[in-house]
């Protein structure tokens, strides 16, 4: 890692320290750059917005491919104050940036209070053994929709 | 499961329906609800909006939110046309629903060429092992936040 990689989490961890001090939400902040430049930030937003996904990371990414103008995140590299929640390790792979640095550890999140270790825990147990219950319902309706998905000529994949 | 849980997921399904025919991102739509009434409700716009979080059950789940001015489900049902990938699984753990109905498989949407799978393989791994380049930076600093977030007497937990 570079200065410059030093001179980004810094500011990760500034904005999870604004959050903090402005009562917006948990204590997580996140920048993503391309070419040495900012593209998107955020901290978190949970409770101060109702809104359970306002995780830094992920208003970061929103705001990044917004700033982009692009549902990838090519070349992109993310810097967050907190090992990413399954939920937003799950949007860093669909946005596929080049690289992630993260500060502390999903252990010092729980160790403060939150789930990121018990929701990792629970996405790798089959559906019927997990404390979320999750039942199948009408497969073969739905199984249609994606005929048509792949059958439309002009689909755009991700 | 009962007449009416069939009735939402048909809506669930429907809305995955409009979302292919109108082009707005992959074939998955999600309905929230609560006490018998839709509260949230969303198909995938990937690919129209240029955000990779813009799955059926982010912008589902946050509609309810907003509607319920919670950033909690309590004692609501999820219907989602096809079993949640990582980043949506997360979301509803967070988000805490009571239950969640899900129609096509995570296998079914990985045939038809979504990352799902590849995802939820990914995460179960160890950081060092993942194709995902994760790095740990300036965690001592980031620590320091933490702390003045557990010494907050004013924090709001989720």
């Amino acid at each position: 890692m570079t200065e410059e990689d030093r001179f980004f989490m810094g500011r990760a961890i500034e904005l999870a320290e604004m959050g903090v001090e402005m009562s917006r939400g948990g204590p997580f902040g996140c920048v993503v750059t391309k070419d040495s430049e900012i593209v998107g930030e955020g901290y978190n937003q949970v409770t101060s917005t109702n809104d359970p996904t306002a995780h830094a990371e992920i208003i970061a990414i929103r705001e990044a491919c917004k700033t982009l103008n692009s549902f990838q995140l090519d070349g992109c590299t993310i810097y967050t104050s907190c090992e990413p929640c399954p939920m937003c390790l799950g949007a860093i792979y669909w946005a596929r940036p080049e690289k992630v640095f993260f500060a502390c550890s999903r252990g010092d999140a729980a160790n403060i209070g939150f789930d990121d270790d018990f929701i990792y825990e629970e996405l790798g147990k089959a559906s019927a053994e997990r404390e979320m219950v999750l039942v199948e319902l009408m497969r073969d309706e739905a199984l249609e929709v994606f005929k048509d998905w792949s059958a439309k000529p002009d689909r755009v994949e991700y």
